[in-house]
Parts: C-alpha cells; structure tokens; sequence
C-alpha cells in the first residue's frame, strides 16, 4: 500500500490555483497612453497598488490623479524602481528605446510586454515583425536580467477606460518561458471583472498574438464592435 | 424632403445576411487528411454537396464511403472541377505543388485555404513563415484567375470528426479580399451547427490566423482541451 502510495503520480496541481498577486505593485509604462491608462485603471479599481510610468513624472502624476483609485505616477525609471511587475505599453514607436534605457531598473522583476506592432495604411492595419520576432522578444532580448512574458493585446481601451463598464468577458492570452512567470501575469488578468488569463505558448509564439490586433481592428470597422477574443473548451 | 430622403444613405445591410449557399458544390483537397475529413463531414451532416479529394481517386472514394451524408471522392482534379468552392486542407509540406498543379481547374472558383503552415520540435509548434506571407498569400499568388479566401484555420480535427459532438461552438476567421466570397465562406461556416463565420481582414492579414494554432496546439497541452476561438462582443 505504502510502496503504491508512494508510485502514484502527485495529484495533477488545479491549473486556475494561481498565485496570490495582491502584495504585488504593477508599473505600467506608458501609462499615459490608452491602453496603460486602461491598464492601469482596471488593475487600481481591482484593488491593486498600480504606478504609471510616462517620459515625464508630470504627465504621470497627472494621469495618476485622474486615474484615481490610489494610481500613483513618476517617471519611467522611477516606475520600474517601485514596481515588482511591470507592464510595457508603449507605442511601438518608442518600444525599443524605451525597453533598452531601464535595463538596469528592470533588472530581476517581471516584465509584461502588451505592445502590438503595427502599421497602418488606406487599407488599415497590418502587422510589423520586429527582427527578434516580436516585441516581446525585442524585450527578452533588451532585457537579459529581467523576466519577460507577453499578455494584455487583445483588450479594447475604450473598454477598458470606461468606468460605465463592469465587466470584460474576454480572455488574456499569457505568453511566457516560466511556468512561475506566466501563472503571476495569469492571476493579474484573473483580477479583472470578466477576464481569465490563459496560458497560450511560449515567446516565440507571441508574434501571431500580437498581429491578430490587425484582425480585431478589422472586425471592429466592420461589426462596428470592440472585439475580444475568448478561447472556447478552456 | 425629396432631397433630403435622397442624400441618406441607404439603410446599412445586414451584416449577418448571408447569401443561400445550398446550391454549392463544395470540393476538399486533402480531404483523406484530420482535417479534410472533419470538414467535409460536418459539411456534409449538415446537408451539402461535398466532393473530397485526393492524390489517388481510390483513397479519396474509401473516404467519402467512409463519412457517408452523400460525400463523393475524386482525385484532386476532378474534385477542383466539379466544385464551385474549393477548400485546401493538404498538409503544409504538399500545399505549394498541389495548388500549382491545379491552377485550370481552379479557375473561376473561391478557393479557400485553410492550411496553417506550422514547425514542430521538442519545444513544440512554431509557425511557418511562407515568402508570400502565409499560405493563403502563397494560393493567391499561384491561382491568378482564382478568388482565395482563408477560413477554417482553428477547428479541432478531434471534434469535427466526432460524430457525438452536434455543435461545435467556435468563431470561424474568414479573410479575403471581396466582400462576396467572405460572406460566402461565412454562410458555409454558419451551417455548421455553433459556428460562425467573422470577417476578420484581407488576406495580408491571414498569417497571424494560421500562426495561431501555434498558440492553440500550447493550450491544448496545458489545458488537456480542444480549443478554438470566439470574438467577444460582435
């Protein structure tokens, strides 16, 4: 009986018990713009202790107070200092300089990258493949004493900044190296009224993730809708 | 009054009215593979046409014997021919000689790709990158006197070809570059019972969509599902 206890494989671990996130402070670079302000606003009205990061601590601050519940603002540098895990929402413009000149602050957090690289022309949006393969794998690349995982693409801001809107019915595909990582980022996610975070591959999958932003920009033209994405049988 | 009435715009169409497609002839390439069979099935349990073919006219034959609901078999010529819309589920590595080969009796006929050019090692699925952009771009590109649409991409052969699954509750992606064929493809996908077909961009868009089963095939694993993809709120 002991020697067949003992054979049995451990119970296979409930894959939705994921970490307690709530001691965590979230930085959100590139707060100022809509998507960090959406970000940042859902994460603070869940109760979590969020900073938005912006070029200058002005901006930041300003946007913090606007952003109410407890958002606090600084500088990009400053925001990365103070936060265990750090969200980049950037333009994709600005993604790589940004990214490299906080490699020091960066240093040994989490690091969410939720930048779609995009171009747009008369037809409308198509993707960019940045030369690592993603934006997140630019990141990964920048970042060598960080931890780096994609989530967060598929969110509509105006949804998002909406303070009309209770709840997102949507889910977060969570891209990641460490089961550890991705299970955090999933629990952050989880936090959000109507939204799961689901673990969706590795980094060198994150590119198709980041891109399909071009295909729910086209559907939302033509249903005239702010289209999400859920995963079914999950 | 008159004036005014004759400035408004016309009332906007449905977007959800689809075109009667129970007079076509639907044609499966590759349709002895998972993925093939599984369409053509649920095509065909759903009261249409279906020819499946195949390199060898016998495979293709034993096949329709096989899933039964009135399906023919034919080698691939024959299946192009007599067909008015022709789905292209070959594996990746046969995609490019079996759609040049074919480009007569593609002539004239919505060709729907629906082939996800995927890598796989111990790591798991990686996507493909086609020099075209995807293998939808690749069809295009070698079936000018062709439309190419792409469609199809993230069903679970699994649960297509389960004939105890009644409906499967999924989104259908379908890309192109008319208005006409997409809403076609999207009124084929409809007949499936809990499918739906969205317009989700042109064809330059259709790499993402393909490179997703990638995330997909991640998901499985982790989750021990069959997932597919809904878009919330459209």
């Amino acid at each position: 009986m002991t020697s067949s206890a003992q054979n049995t494989p451990p119970a296979r671990r409930d894959l939705w018990e994921l970490p307690d996130v709530s001691g965590l402070v979230v930085g959100v670079l590139g707060g100022t713009g809509d998507q960090g302000r959406g970000l940042a606003y859902r994460l603070a009205r869940a109760g979590q202790r969020v900073v938005v990061g912006s070029r200058k601590a002005e901006r930041a601050e300003a946007a913090a107070a606007e952003l109410g519940n407890g958002v606090e603002g600084a500088d990009n540098a400053e925001c990365a200092r103070r936060s265990d895990v750090v969200i980049v929402a950037v333009p994709w413009d600005g993604h790589e300089a940004t990214v490299a000149a906080l490699r020091a602050e960066l240093a040994g957090k989490l690091v969410v990258d939720c930048v779609n690289p995009l171009g747009f022309d008369k037809k409308g949006a198509y993707p960019i493949r940045p030369a690592e393969g993603s934006a997140a794998e630019q990141a990964a690349a920048l970042l060598p004493e960080s931890r780096v995982a994609a989530a967060f693409h598929h969110l509509s801001a105006v949804l998002l900044q909406d303070p009309e809107v209770e709840r997102i019915e949507t889910d977060v595909m969570v891209l990641g190296e460490s089961r550890e990582d991705t299970d955090v980022v999933q629990a952050l996610a989880g936090l959000i009224p109507g939204m799961r975070g689901v673990y969706a591959g590795r980094l060198r999958n994150a590119h198709q993730v980041e891109a399909m932003v071009a295909n729910l920009i086209s559907v939302n033209r033509r249903y005239r809708a702010h289209a999400g994405v859920r995963l079914t049988d999950v």
